[in-house]
């Protein structure tokens, strides 16, 4: 369970409320966990929430029941929710609820619902002849989740100045003769116990060659003086991501290592700078972009600047490149107050290595704020 | 990666075909990334694949090309392989492939596409004018993965030996004093150390009260004597699932948690010894019921007795009680001959505890064969 205050938790359904009104909805079905998380702090694995006008009805199975009763009678309890308890299946409750509700126009999540699943209940809905119409809706919750409140900034800064001891840490566990699989179980390790629920996802560790792979899944292979390692991990504190990568050298950096880090640098350091409110997502990985073309490593970062933080470690906004015919007619290019993303360039030249630097932003009514905060010097361990 | 022979993956290739021509399909576009990880080895958290009567096209971006290049130069490589690199996103490079090879009549898993981008691909495919006809299928690749093949059987054995062996290991964490995260720490590091990749679940460790919650979180309750512990913890080994289960009680366990246990490994024992080619799977699971039920203990079951196992922790066959309206229909009753999955009953008393026992079984033509063994007896730690 996440610990978001009752107060929070009242402005996020008022936020959905009115969205789900400004599209003539009477209720919205979450299928979404993550959406579920951010509404109701529960955490468990099956629920469906459906926001109506004045409630929030919460469908779990036997297996919830009682940690959700736990959840209403402590402090952060989810307000004005109602359980309803699975019998059959999910999907089978959800229609016999909507159908005796008599809700009329409902909404549902377009990016979260299987086709197969949207099927089964149009046609369960119909079988019922309740007036119960299913209408496509697109990030209602998501579009709240983006900017966060004063609750989870304060969350995100606490899990940010954690992760940032952690990393600080992380530096010792790197030597010749270890694997790169010793030092990703290390860094777990630390990341629990500096109070993190779990990693945020599979840690990275590679080295040499392995660091020209920007997803490397940690291996049997040994340092050896003269790699660069590319480090990458994070926590998932009270439900919320961070998100955090640092290169270190093994021994002596050579030349070539040091201009690549150099570059790399400069672009996360640039990519920082340009964070503002009304900043264009796609004008701040540009200015990542344009300080490592400028070095001729342009075609060595094939990936974006950086991805939004929250209950999930990939959320909105995506700070990227803009791609033709796909990002030209959106309406969400500004970052603005409350967001929270990572800032990562990195170089990759297939057969020699790699090199990834990445810390974490809050954009402020000032500019931007650093969640996380250790050195962006390369360190030779 | 993964490393199923060629020949697995050819034999894999050759059933999916086998479907999609009986489904009149000239193609099948397979967005499940388990599907995609069964049919070519790629474990990487971004891919379509595209199966044709000939091919395997697959779809991929920047971050993973090196990685898929090395795959294919190994032993182990994927048949019949071409690589499509992402431009703008995958969904639009899709839709570009489609339209240019003029696939016809295209297979989409209707369970793993999403309303929204099935309707993105729909009209982004109408403007091609290419004769591409989307048509939604079920379960295709699933109904292959139901039952392994001697690799995958090899692998889950072996995976089971490992956790066997860090189960025995476990029952010496456990001790008055201290606290279910550290217990949970614990567990996470040997399932590291015994070579898992990771752990295949969020692990569980409930003592007292907590216990009567099927899925806690760890927490900091520290145990005392006289608590029954539930330990839930599985691995990941070359991106296959085990899951096990054993309840110890911290010191001498009283009369009731005596009789709990004796309910909870009658009925385990009772499942698993149901367990044969062409048993059904609500009957393996009312075994389970049944012995509950006759000891009073019933309605402290909530959940079902199992759930298959693979490269999901949770997937086909679910051994579980058949629910009117829906399972009516359904010719998955019967379990087969390489169906590999858990038996894992349990008994919840809220504000007093649980228990729950929980092993690994394969279905073989003689019957079964456990893949995890470590003593069922209620262990006084």
């Amino acid at each position: 369970m996440s610990h978001a205050p009752t107060a929070s938790l009242e402005r996020r359904h008022q936020v959905v409320r009115e969205a789900s009104a400004a599209a003539a909805l009477d209720a919205l079905v979450v299928t979404s966990l993550p959406n579920v998380l951010y509404l109701t702090n529960f955490s468990g694995s099956a629920a469906i929430a459906v926001v109506t006008r004045d409630r929030l009805i919460f469908v779990t199975d036997s297996r919830y029941v009682t940690a959700v009763d736990e959840m209403q009678h402590a402090s952060h309890r989810c307000p004005d929710l109602s359980v309803t308890q699975v019998e059959a299946s999910y999907d089978q409750t959800l229609v016999e609820l909507l159908a005796s509700a008599r809700l009329g126009r409902v909404g549902f999540e377009a990016v979260h619902l299987s086709v197969a699943r949207h099927r089964w209940l149009t046609r369960a809905l119909e079988r019922t002849s309740a007036p119960v119409e299913l209408v496509a809706t697109d990030g209602l919750v998501e579009r709240a989740r983006v900017r966060k409140d004063a609750w989870e900034l304060d969350t995100l800064r606490e899990a940010g100045r954690r992760l940032s001891r952690v990393a600080a840490g992380v530096f010792e566990e790197v030597r010749a003769g270890r694997t790169e699989r010793e030092v990703a179980l290390a860094i777990d390790q630390r990341l629990v116990r500096a109070g993190f629920e779990k990693p945020a996802f599979d840690t990275i560790v590679a080295g040499g060659p392995n660091a020209a792979l920007p997803h490397a899944h940690p291996g049997e292979r040994t340092f050896i003086e003269g790699d660069l390692v590319v480090l990458d991990f994070g926590g998932v504190y009270d439900s919320y991501c961070v998100d955090l990568t640092r290169t270190v050298s093994v021994g002596r950096a050579d030349g070539r290592a040091r201009d690549v880090y150099a570059a790399v640098r400069e672009a996360h350091d640039r990519a920082i700078a340009a964070v503002r409110p009304g900043e264009s997502r796609f004008a701040i990985d540009r200015a990542a972009r344009e300080a490592l073309t400028a070095r001729g490593l342009g075609d060595a970062f094939g990936h974006g600047t950086g991805h939004g933080l929250g209950i999930e470690v990939h959320e909105d906004p995506r700070i990227s490149r803009r791609r033709p015919g796909i990002d030209d007619a959106v309406g969400d290019e500004r970052v603005d107050v409350g967001m929270v993303f990572t800032v990562e360039p990195g170089a990759y030249l297939p057969g020699w290595g790699g090199v990834r630097i990445e810390d974490d932003v809050a954009v402020t009514p000032e500019g931007h704020e650093m969640l996380t905060a250790v050195t962006t010097e390369l360190m030779e361990v």
